[in-house]
Formats: C-alpha cells, sequence, structure tokens
C-alpha cells in the first residue's frame, strides 16, 4: 500500500476516535464542540503522532487516544484564537468559525471544554503493561507543549508585539511556541508511548521542531491574504515570498536529515514534511 | 494543635505550592496568572484534598501538587467566568478582575494557562512506587470534573438558561457541575492519592457531594446582592434566606453524616464542612 493510503486510512481512524469523543453529551455543548472539531481539518498532528509511535512499534489503538487529544487541543486553540478579543475571525474552514455560529460566551467555553476534553482522553486511555511511566511522559510532553511556555505563551507573545517589532529571532520564537511546540510534542508523544529509545526519540523531536516551522511557513506562504496573527508577524512579510520559501525548504530538509540521522526509516513522517513544500508551490 | 491550626499550616503550604508554580516564567504572562492566583482565596478546594488524603495515610507532599491543581483549575474558571462575554464582572477579591487589570485577550489566554498549569503539574507529580494506578486515577478524576460532563458544563447550562426558568431540579443540577464537581473531585482526589479502601472512597465522594451544594448555597446566602450567575439562578431568589439556610443546614449535616456511616475520622474534614454553615449565620 502507497503512503499516501495508509495516511489516508490513519486519517480516517483519527477521525472515528474524535467522532466517538464527542458523542454522547446530552447540552448543546456538544453541538458546539463538534462544530469546532468536526468536518474539516487535515489532522495533521495526530497522523504525526500516529506515524511516530508506529515506526519505533507501538499499536494504532494504543496511539488513537493521544492523536485524538492533540487533535482537541489544536482546535481549542483555533476557537479561542478566532475570538473578538482574540485575532477576531470570521471564518474558519470555510464556515462561520464558533463564536460566529454560536456566540461568544459559547465558543469561550466550548474551547475550554475541548481543553478539558483533551486531559480527558488521555486520562482514560490505558497505562502501557509492564510500563506505567510511558503515559507519564506523554501527559508531561503534551501538557508543556499547551502550556504558558508554550502555546498560550506564544498566543501570549502574539498579541504583545507591537507592529514593527518583528523579526527573525522573534518570528523564530513565537512560531516555536504558538505553533512548533504542539507539533513537535505530537511527533515525540508517539514516539514515548512506543517507548523509543533515547536516540530515537531525539530525532523525532529535532524532526518535529523543524517540522513546526515549516508548517507556519507553508501557512503563511499559501495565505492570499497576510497573516491573521494579530501582530502581523508574517513570514511572507518578513521575509518576502522567496525567502520564506528558501527558509521553507531549509526547514523540510533539516526535519529529512533528523530522520535520516536518527536511522528513523519512517516513510510516513518523511511524506507528511515533504508535503509542506509541495503544498507551498501550489 | 488545634484544628484550625493545622488547617492554617496546610494553606500555608499551599500557599507556598502556588508560589513556586507560578514562578520562572519570563513573560508579562506569568504577572497575569500570579495576579489571578495570588494573595486572595480561600484554598477550600487544596484543603478538602489534603485533609482527605492524610486522613487515609497519603503524604503532605504527595498531596501538595495535586492540591496546586484544583487550585489552578478554580482560578482558572474564575479568570474566564469574569470575562465581558460570560458574567462580566468587574471585581474579584475586591481587585480589578483579571480582564480589567490586563485586557480582555490577556485574561482569556491567563485562564487557558492556569487550565494547562494544572495539567502540567498533575504530570510532573511522581507516580506512587507500587501504585502508578493512583495517579491515573487521580488524573481521571480531576479531569473529569472541569470537563464537558463538569465545569465547562455546568457554566454553560448557566449561561444557557433563561429566566424564570429556573427551579430546584434545574439549580441542584446547575450547582452540581458548575460548583459541586471540582469540589467533590477534590474530596476524591485526596482519597485516591492515598490509596484509600472503597467504603472510604465513596464515603469522602458523597460528604464532596453534599458540601459541593453547601458550598454554593453558603455562598448565595454571604452575597449582599443576588447571585452573579448568569441565569440569575440564585439559592436566596429561589428558595429565599430561610429555606436557602435550612438546604444549607441539611447538606452539611449529610456531609457529616457521610463521614460518620464511612468511619472517616478527620477533624479537618469535619471543620471544613461546618465552618461552610458558620459563615453563613454572619
Amino acid at each position: 500500500m502507497d503512503v499516501r493510503d495508509r495516511l489516508e486510512g490513519m486519517r480516517r481512524e483519527v477521525e472515528a476516535e474524535l467522532e466517538r469523543a464527542l458523542t454522547g453529551g446530552g447540552s448543546r455543548l456538544f453541538e458546539a464542540l463538534r462544530y469546532a472539531v468536526l468536518g474539516g481539518g487535515k489532522r495533521f498532528r495526530p497522523l504525526l503522532l500516529i506515524s511516530a509511535g508506529e515506526t519505533f512499534g507501538a499499536e494504532r489503538a494504543a496511539l488513537l487516544p493521544y492523536a485524538c487529544a492533540v487533535e482537541l487541543i489544536h482546535n481549542f486553540s483555533l476557537v479561542h484564537d478566532d475570538l473578538p478579543s482574540m485575532d477576531d475571525d470570521d471564518i474558519r474552514r470555510g464556515k462561520p468559525s464558533c463564536h460566529k455560529a454560536f456566540g461568544e460566551g459559547p465558543a469561550l467555553l466550548a474551547g475550554d471544554g475541548l481543553l478539558a476534553l483533551a486531559f480527558e482522553t488521555i486520562a482514560r486511555a490505558p497505562q502501557t503493561p509492564g510500563h506505567p511511566e510511558r503515559k507519564d511522559a506523554v501527559l508531561r510532553e503534551i501538557a508543556a507543549a499547551v502550556g504558558v511556555r508554550g502555546m498560550v505563551e506564544g498566543q501570549w507573545l502574539d498579541i504583545s508585539l507591537r507592529p514593527g517589532e518583528a523579526n527573525e529571532g522573534l518570528f523564530t520564537e513565537l512560531v516555536r511556541k504558538k505553533t512548533g511546540a504542539l507539533i513537535r510534542a505530537s511527533a515525540a508523544a508517539g514516539a514515548l508511548v512506543a517507548g523509543a529509545p533515547p536516540e530515537g526519540l531525539a530525532a523525532v523531536e529535532k524532526y518535529g521542531e523543524a517540522v513546526g516551522l515549516a508548517f507556519q511557513l507553508r501557512d503563511d506562504l499559501a495565505d492570499a491574504v497576510p497573516s491573521d496573527s494579530p501582530s502581523g508577524l508574517d513570514a511572507v512579510a518578513l521575509f518576502g515570498r522567496d525567502g520564506a520559501r528558501a527558509r521553507l525548504e531549509r526547514s523540510v530538509s533539516e526535519a529529512i536529515a533528523a530522520l535520516d540521522d536518527g536511522r528513523v526509516a519512517s516513510p510516513e513522517l518523511r511524506h507528511l514534511a515533504r508535503e509542506l513544500r509541495a503544498d507551498a508551490r501550489v
């Protein structure tokens, strides 16, 4: 089976797992959660997590709860970032953003609910028999990525920057936290579930770091209108299209090199990194 | 040593643990987190957690990270509940609420950060040697209490109720989720850290359930102005002062009876429940 088909198979299983996680609540809150999460999204972070885990021998079933959790966290951040007091975006994935559809208070709560549900999903995942420390390590990795030294701090830096303050150093720091932390943690979490050896884990972390930067560069290049970042910190504005493209090429190469150096033979991880480059060419 | 002194000693250790958890971040985000959490608050949930844990033999040091986590979660909910799109409260603990002091976007992120930091604090707590399942059970308990069938759903119900819709059944359901879930989970979490026997855990859960309701009744009775609940669902408005006081008495008695029936000999848990009654008399 082709790598694209295998990734598509993963994507379908992630979708089904998300559907299950978002079923069963009695209140209209669940409508808002489903609206925010289902029917859209490339599920990039879950695919990274599952690919990294499977290349080190973890079972798909053991990876799915964590894959679901990182996608819930990603969607929590989208719902809150779209709020009027943040980026104030009316459209998300081609439809009205959550607060446009449900109201501002409900969207705030839906975001909170998605973050809480992510940790509930992790909480309910079984420990690996004989290796209870693995789940603990995954929890630490994911919690740290979200938190006050990760995504939340990245978004804080973004809304705190003043126009004109942007430079490459700030851009890299901000992207590493706001976008990169969860992407890197997703790849690392897969390796941690599998109990990957230290050099394998280090390779995947390095890969995740480079992919996180590439992802943001691709995003900025793909946007017809410049950045929805509150600070206007946008790779195209900062480096020009050619500069952004060159940096994207470099990050993808670094990601692949990290896999090669660590002897991580995962066609899926390779494909997910290369695809970022291909997308930007369109 | 008197029970009040022992509780005061716990409170000081919780304060020091919170101070540690909120130290070390480089950005101004940490200022907002510290503003929201430190210098106020009775630390009721941490005291429940530590008291329940110690009565079943857990060490203070093993309980403190979880005690800190439930307080961070409580403060996350206060910061978000105070936002203009929710209860729109300008004052919290006698000073400007977080969004008044830092702005609405920053307060939204500070709340997100507190919730994430709570789970990071849990993640960093060590597993009990020989009993890795205990930490897992605590994580499940706390995550479920926050989430889409707990606090977040309670707040959702609160903002969804229409004026005049209130009745005792709705009041009890709403309070059980919005206020009660975390209070009950705090007591249960302590017992779970200690590896309490099933009948002890059940008694503490029943105690926590009754204390959660008593806490809200006390709160509504103590308020000079009726309820800051968005729906106006307030015990005094609903039952009158005498009716609310009678229900408070009953809940406190139920809490104490749960301890007696389960042979849980904790002067601290007893005192924390009784104090709710004493407060309301003032």
